[in-house]
């Protein structure tokens, strides 16, 4: 199975053991989604071809192994582990359908959106089935105090999400208001993964707290790196369509970086640039301006920051692993 | 505070307290949304406006006060009761913005729609947060059977939109499957709204699974009752878009018998009005052909039918009100 670390290609024990129990959260996350309307399986076996850098479940997981008592075999990782990982991978899975809905995509992981093929209405109505199994799920495990963390992080996500809605076409952004909504709509949620897994396995809040910032700083990256690959990336290898963020009226922090630099003469070029919706005229000039290089340090150093805090972790390759990953996350070309 | 019911038209002590409670739903309602974004909080109160029958709140406490030792006052009513009436009312409103969506309808309650006002976006994302808002305040009365139980409901609930979309312009759709669909997308909240509140208040199953069956046929009646007020209601007392089942390929019941009573010709005939969305038409066609008189009584028959299963419930004004609030399900033009 592939996913944003190529476990296939490290040939370490740990490797092996996160990708068996990948394979079983995928079961999970099927048996789930299962429904006695061929209808509906239609659609969710169309959705589950969107999995694919699997990054939330593994940092579960991964944070499961690196936190617990055995960190370099499976030995350590509970059941309670394996389906908060399909938790909250069908949250993103959700998010995923909703936003194809909202940016009007074509293409998702190289297949063809559901907005793109059934329409709209299905895809809305699916993302809503997908987020209400995503609770279902998690309420089987009869942890009360999970559900609770879990909705309070998607009622912050989708609070994200309206934020971003309400700056769109907003010239005017600061790195400020960009950092909130990100951190609000992806970092929030992906800090959890890596404060759950955590916390399943070590009773320690320090050590769960810990997981807590690095999941969140390392998810701020990963956003980071998907707005610079929306500018500069190669559709055919991000397989996804591109271009979508300014289609969407998203202003990116290369975009906003460039307009808080400019005089007011470049300003006005850049603006008719974003209002004709020209990417190709927009890229050159975002490189041209420094401000791609510049976001791409900022993604790098907060990789850095986070990698800090696995010291709070024992040494040991699951630990080690977490790093590549962290790595992974602003190396990716998809 | 109006609803299905008209509660201060009703000279009865039961009446006053129901009402109290109701507004206390309404409070933790809006607790549950309040957001540190305005962005978020002047779409929510745009939203709140949606609240009109409160079918859902309403049965979650009349049964709750019927299956209750105290059916004559408030007393029998907890926290939890009223936690579980915002839930379900939250989970409603969720499905009204994305079911306005899907039906692109520009009014809802008298007042313009969220996809007319801000577009289908923003429609999208803050159904989503009302979902999310639905679980998270679920979670909070710490009764994990309760979270469970619901996601069951809201899966079945997307899984009945999915099959109803599936069937978009089928013309060849039978009763069958008609009422596969009302069953998990309309009726299965209602039932549950009626068994969850008598079992938060009563620990004999033979009556919550009664109030079960009650709620579940009353569900049904309701959406026959919306197909109706869809084809014959009046736009003024309606309030909201009227065709839209039409519009939006949706075959109701009336059309569905209609079709199955036709012979070759006349078929043909309601097919080309269906297709050519003239709702004028085929209203007097409908009519004329006894399909709207026909479902009228069947709904009724469904209204008698769930009231035998209040026989479960000791008598007392609580029963009483239940009886009434079946009837107006029935009788009401809104």
């Amino acid at each position: 199975m592939t996913g944003i670390l190529n476990l296939t290609n490290i040939s370490l024990p740990i490797a092996t053991v996160l990708d068996e129990q990948l394979e079983e959260v995928s079961l999970i996350l099927e048996r789930q989604l299962a429904s006695d309307l061929s209808a509906v399986n239609t659609l969710c076996q169309h959705i589950e071809q969107y999995q694919g850098k699997r990054l939330r479940p593994m940092l579960v997981l991964l944070s499961g192994l690196a936190a617990g008592q055995a960190p370099w075999d499976g030995s350590g990782l509970t059941h309670k582990h394996r389906v908060v990982a399909a938790v909250v991978e069908l949250i993103h899975l959700a998010t995923l359908v909703h936003d194809d809905v909202l940016d009007e995509a074509q293409i998702r992981r190289r297949v063809v959106t559901l907005n793109h093929l059934r329409g709209n209405e299905t895809a809305v109505m699916l993302g809503d089935y997908l987020i209400s199994n995503a609770f279902h799920l998690c309420s089987s495990i009869m942890e009360p105090a999970i559900n609770l963390t879990l909705g309070e992080i998607t009622n912050t996500l989708c609070a994200g999400e309206l934020l971003q809605l309400h700056h769109r076409d907003d010239y005017d952004i600061d790195e400020t208001t960009y950092f909130e909504i990100v951190r609000r709509k992806t970092a929030s949620l992906i800090g959890e993964c890596c404060r759950l897994g955590a916390m399943l396995s070590n009773d320690d809040v320090t050590v769960s707290e810990a997981m807590g910032r690095f999941g969140t700083q390392l998810g701020i990256a990963f956003q980071i790196q998907d707005d610079l690959l929306d500018i500069t990336g190669d559709e055919n290898i991000v397989g996804k369509s591109l271009g979508k963020d300014l289609d969407a009226g998203k202003l990116t922090l290369p975009l906003i970086r460039c307009l808080a630099v400019a005089d007011e003469s470049q300003r006005a070029e850049v603006v008719a640039l974003i209002a004709k919706r020209d990417a190709d005229q927009l890229r050159r000039r975002l490189i041209a301006c420094g401000s791609v290089e510049k976001t791409r340090e900022q993604a790098t150093q907060l990789v850095e920051d986070a990698k800090t805090e696995l010291g709070f972790l024992d040494q040991g390759p699951a630990r080690e692993l977490l790093r590549s990953l962290a790595d992974a996350v602003i190396s990716r070309q998809f």
